[in-house]
């Protein structure tokens, strides 16, 4: 049985049951053995995540940059090995997604990260010189992050967006595996600890568990050596886990369901229909549908060019081949979702049952409804169906669509696409004020499965999408305010302030001093 | 019976019962009636905040710091009224603290606020131009704000801060009347009332209920129209309604207790014991001890100098006048509160009890343990004696006064008074990195009742002093974050982009523009 990196060493989890991957391609087990941890493997990862917290306020920014950057380096070097066992666990294509995408994307993120803790800038500090009070965010203590089973590297407890902001934040980190790429996060738990080891950090400051039970997962979140949370990953179990965290007022930081809903002005279709059917189909189909930002929901108003554009999804769904999804959880679930729409009275256009064979896979799917149907049931035509399936809302007039609209849960994106002559303009109003509103992210003329890693990226959104629209999980700095509390100092004396708000402004970082946002 | 304002008509509540306030200085009842509302008030309270939210979108940012400022100046010209409303409400005396303090500190602060609205840094708006996207904070929806008692119009449902921060924000306000001064809201909503007509304003912007049951309470907390709440009160109401928001991921602002630790190292009270004493009582006594950031537990290491620090403190609670609570129920539960503590083992030096007559009052109350005992029971020994009581913790030894720390919950500060000539300097880093972890604003040699708006001030702080330690209560532009959404804007055409993040810049905010901060 696989070990569990605890305060610095790898043991024998003090387990309870043992589990093993599957390997989404064949539908074989993986043979490795992973353990479920009891609570005692908690415990202690609690109490070294604290100690390490601790001794983190002796350890420079430097250091901790250092970290970063030795770590990303690790990985870039280790890219065979970690790319061979995410694509066994996952199914997704080691060439371009895992090697040349997402890989690359997950080193970037750290080294991003390691020059924002650098900079101090991300502390957004605050000087009022006459007043004598000055506040930045400071880091806020051991942060346990779940990680999703989509991204095996760019979002990994491990290695991900979370784990890079919350380090970066200096933060310890206790890692959740998910269940589905155990192997492929312990790759990475071993170079973090030889990055540890290298950069002389506490050993405390990165740590692993596989999985552990509800019960222990629903005290580790309540637990208060526990500071935030970072948790990609279904709703209902992250609901679960969000009440806990609640109640004793900790930072759940979540993302739990998107439809993503994308709008079709009808200038938009008579303009460049075939084009924008080409466009939505690559976007749709992207990694079988397994993105956050997967376009799940498309809504239009009742014409020729809807029609053949609704043909056109369904004749290249049709043609083209179903993906492997990442499990037969997310398989059954996909079922589990299209049969529950259907059921509720959406039209198949196509696809809806799985493939046949071991692979986990379902075929390339397309249900359609009218407006009327989203107005009389829109809470369960919100049903997030997570993989490749798409449900089409053909709503009668601009009208019903922008009623719908009303209706939408949060989401973390929304797009619009028009007509470039600006037939639509008139209309654009009324659906983008009801669309912004209710997403993280408002896109023109664009899919919204690309995130990059840009500090104006909004990966959040009204709930369900998250837990708290005023925070973005993607986009350095800025995701790393969630594992950070705003701290001010009134009169404190000057040499006893933390660098970032000393007068002299050591580290060059943007300040904003007496309302003037400078790095003098 | 008065009567409330919805969708900008004055009119009878549909009430369930009414309510009276009491005077506390005579301990009468005021003989105005108040409604009760049902949940018809409530629902058509919401309905007009959701449509004047909707309104709100062709206002212009002139119109509403036009309106923020027109209401400040109804404010100041009503001096005279409101001043009167609130000491008959409140106790609270006329001069210096109603009209010369609190006062010009609630129109200073919708000044503020309408400063901000008209800059639009406050939206801290980020471009990234290369990859064309760009985001900002956004209005959010409708918010309830539950005032607290204490601060009847520098926190006050319809003018204190939740408000300025939420309408300069954009986002129309219900303002829940705190019951003990429900005469002095009432007067706010009607000079806002004139403010609305005076500016044009959606009718709903601003909205007045009492009181509702305790299930109607919830269920305006839980309703999908509104989108965020600012609640300073107790801290089981508070539990009971955060509850209700967290389950639908919905902001839930709460201020909900802080006993303000204070820890006078060693060399201060050798260097300036006398000076302390007087400083510390000034402050304790302030308003009889009804300040959120009211020094309620004060931290020394045993020695000849705490001994005759404490009882400096001691004799000069007994010489003061008790001063007058706030009502009937602060001064009830500030009795339960010094019981609890008593039966817990500390001993009473002086007070203890419910001052004779009709007028609400209690004896200036000092109550003393061990460090030990602390340490025994952390829990109950941090019970917030809301008034003028205050808890002495004599530490065997600087190690155990750190330990004592540990145990600390969140609060809205911590103090630390240390040597001038340096000789607690090695004892200092020690206790500091205790204290702040575990408050929003810490201060040296200073005590926390003064809270400056101040764009550096932090009036937030770990659970339970609020709900979220990522946010501040007080000091413009800050405190507008809360009751904002973050809107990324990913390739929208120029044209539909909102003037923050139009590349022209025509408001000359302050933007973060390819990582530097400019408002060229």
């Amino acid at each position: 049985m696989e070990t569990v990196l605890i305060n610095g060493s790898w043991r024998a989890s003090q387990s309870t049951g043992s589990f093993q991957a599957t390997n989404p391609t064949t539908g074989d087990l993986i043979s490795t053995l992973f353990p479920v941890s009891s609570w005692a493997d908690v415990d202690e990862a609690l109490d070294a995540a604290h100690a390490a917290f601790v001794a983190l306020r002796s350890v420079s920014v430097e250091q901790l940059a250092s970290f970063l950057e030795t770590f990303a380096d690790l990985i870039q070097a280790d890219k065979e090995t970690l790319v061979k066992l995410a694509h066994e666990e996952t199914g997704l294509p080691v060439t371009p997604r895992l090697g040349d995408v997402e890989l690359p994307r997950t080193v970037n993120q750290l080294k991003l990260a390691a020059e924002a803790a650098r900079s101090g800038s991300w502390a957004l500090p605050v000087i009022d010189t006459k007043a004598n009070i000055r506040a930045c965010y400071q880091s806020i203590g051991p942060v346990c992050v779940f990680g999703p089973n989509n991204f095996p590297f760019a979002f990994n407890s491990l290695a991900g967006g979370d784990f890079a902001a919350a380090i970066a934040a200096g933060n310890p980190v206790i890692g959740k595996a998910n269940s589905s790429h155990p192997g492929t996060t312990k790759r990475f738990a071993e170079l973090a600890s030889q990055a540890i080891e290298k950069t002389g950090m506490p050993k405390g400051l990165v740590q692993l568990i596989y999985r552990t039970s509800h019960a222990d997962g629903e005290r580790l979140v309540g637990d208060a050596r526990l500071a935030a949370i970072g948790y990609t990953g279904s709703r209902n179990a992250g609901l679960a886990l969000k009440a806990i965290a609640d109640k004793v007022g900790k930072p759940f930081y979540a993302e739990l369901s998107s439809v993503n809903p994308v709008v079709f002005l009808p200038g938009s279709l008579k303009e460049r229909g075939p084009a924008l059917v080409e466009e939505y189909v690559t976007s749709g189909l992207m990694g079988a549908g397994q993105f956050c930002t997967n376009p799940g929901m498309l809504l239009l108003v009742e014409s020729a060019e809807a029609n053949a554009f609704i043909d056109g999804v369904v004749t290249k769904y049709q043609a083209a081949a179903p993906g492997t999804l990442l499990s037969k959880s997310v398989e059954t679930s996909l079922g589990k979702s299209v049969e529950l729409l259907t059921k509720a009275g959406a039209s198949l256009l196509s696809g809806g049952s799985k493939q046949p064979g071991g692979r986990c896979a379902f075929a390339n799917t397309v249900l359609k409804i009218s407006g009327a149907q989203f107005l009389s049931d829109p809470h369960v035509f919100q049903t997030e169906a997570f993989g490749n399936a798409v449900l089409i809302v053909v709503c009668k007039s601009l009208d019903e669509l922008v009623s719908s609209l009303k209706h939408l849960e949060g989401n973390l994106t929304g797009c619009i696409y028009s007509a470039k002559d600006g037939s639509d303009d008139s209309m654009y109003p009324a659906v983008a004020s009801e669309l912004a509103h209710r997403v993280g992210r408002l896109l023109n003329d664009k899919m919204p499965t690309g995130v990059a890693v840009s500090p104006a990226m909004n990966h959040g959104g009204p709930f369900p999408a998250t837990g708290h629209a005023g925070f973005t999980a993607v986009g350095i700095p800025a995701s790393m305010i969630r594992f950070a509390k705003l701290t001010c100092f009134d009169a404190v004396r000057p040499e006893r302030l933390p660098d970032l708000l000393q007068d002299s402004n050591p580290r060059k970082a943007w300040r904003n001093v007496d309302g003037v946002w400078t790095n003098a």
